[in-house]
């Protein structure tokens, strides 16, 4: 096992990513070699590339649901997902250190985030809530002001990357906010793995064809198989209103059964695409 | 058939649920009287409270996914889906006639709406993205501010409704966006209704026990019956990571079959909870 991982994520460093993926180079043991991108996009980019071992994507959060474009983006790329992790996502208001929340005039943050803490907007009406296209970004961007009336919304990691203060702590609407991330390897390498030898979670998207019970068919595989189907999701295929492609997650108490389900869910499927096998959040995970 | 009804919904005048409203109350040959809310929230309140006849929400968007707040609320309240609707999304620059994109300093919308124009920012990188809560609010700010160096995001209606001018068409980054809404009405009144007589859509929620099999199990029933789902949509339920609601959409060919369907349900789930019955779209709609 290699000492050094490189890991891409989307966001400037002190992201809620790139707490992520700190999180998941601890868990394999590695220290990680950070490659921020600007978007999604890139991360998948960088995996395919293979200029990066390892991409950190947000799948889903608690408060604002599924991160549909990284959805999509596992669709239309060769990236698997070969972990999970669940981070609780806490937002502090974040400035230049003596400033009061009262003298505050514009707040930058990413739009998920700013939708987060619309209980902060409320008690300070005075605030402007800035859109930056991250959370760490923003902070950067609030030190090159050099303006005190200026705050950026974000995680701890990011105040201290950037040596600023939290004004105001924990300014997130709802305390148990979190989000699941995925760590995604190139499809072909992670494929050519040995399966694991104990229960895993996989991760399908089919597209169905408008046989009625289709879908019924698949969990019903998945069903005889024990899977415990963990989350479903429809998303729009492009222009058809509303023409949906599925995406599963299960778990499978036995590696043996894969197989099965993977030709259960191709008949029952016009398309079927496996997305990645993985250790549930919580249990050991190995180095993909 | 009365000639006015009144619908609630979320945002100022001119708002995207303000124009569904008027579709659905062209849909029903009556004249509507707009009822605006400042949240979600209040629109379920207000159909609960008999203030209202119906309630408009956004279910889900083709960009951005479901609208996840409103299915929380569907869960939570007793309001049931009568009628859903599609519409276009198109966003645009409103300012002050005259101002060139070029001089436009603050762009102000709701913090999706600005997530669905990231390319304009990209174009223009001068602009700083404002968030206001509701895209037709963000209008009546600009116009408030009397400043020629703000505009805001927002469809059509919402220009025309407060005097201002496009000054950029069509500044979504996906030109087939689209939003599904459903109108909402109380679940006593609508349950009372006689059920259609030809095929409708039905949704409706469960909460699954840790059985393995039990959303398969939901499925089969609905799938016996000749339904087609359209739509299934998974909530993690409160502080239970990751525990999870199911909404579902499925088309049933004949009405005879819902209490199998609610009944089956009911066994496969511990907590099953009907949200509606509707036309499909495109189809001629009753009044409830």
């Amino acid at each position: 096992m290699s000492a050094t991982a490189s890991f891409a994520f989307q966001g400037a460093l002190g992201a809620f990513s790139h707490q992520a993926a700190l999180a998941f180079a601890r868990r394999f043991h590695v220290s990680g070699e950070l490659r921020p991108c600007t978007t999604f996009g890139e991360v998948f980019a960088e995996v395919a590339a293979g200029s990066t071992a390892y991409g950190v994507i947000p799948l889903e959060n608690s408060s604002i649901g599924s991160i549909v474009a990284n959805y999509d983006l596992l669709w239309s790329n060769e990236a698997w997902i070969v972990a999970e992790y669940l981070l609780p996502v806490h937002h502090h208001l974040i400035g230049f250190a003596g400033t009061k929340a009262d003298d505050v005039r514009m707040v930058y943050s990413h739009p998920a985030a700013l939708d987060q803490c619309r209980k902060l907007f409320k008690q300070y009406p005075h605030m402007v809530a800035c859109v930056h296209w991250d959370t760490s970004g923003a902070v950067a961007h609030v030190k090159e002001s050099v303006d005190k009336r200026t705050a950026a919304i974000a995680g701890e990691l990011a105040a201290s990357e950037y040596g600023l203060s939290i004004l105001l702590q924990n300014v997130e609407d709802y305390p148990h906010n979190a989000t699941r991330f995925g760590l995604i390897a190139p499809a072909a390498r992670a494929r050519a793995r040995e399966r694991p030898t104990a229960a895993y979670k996989m991760s399908l998207a089919v597209e169905l064809g408008h046989k009625v019970g289709s879908l019924a068919e698949l969990l019903n595989v998945l069903a005889a198989a024990g899977a415990n189907l963990t989350k479903i999701e429809s998303r729009p295929i492009g222009e058809t209103p509303w023409h949906y492609r599925f995406f599963i997650d299960a778990e499978l108490p036995d590696p043996n059964l894969e197989d099965s389900v993977i030709s259960a869910a191709q008949r029952a499927s016009e398309n079927c695409k496996l997305l990645g096998r993985y250790q549930k959040i919580g249990e050991p995970v190995e180095k993909i």
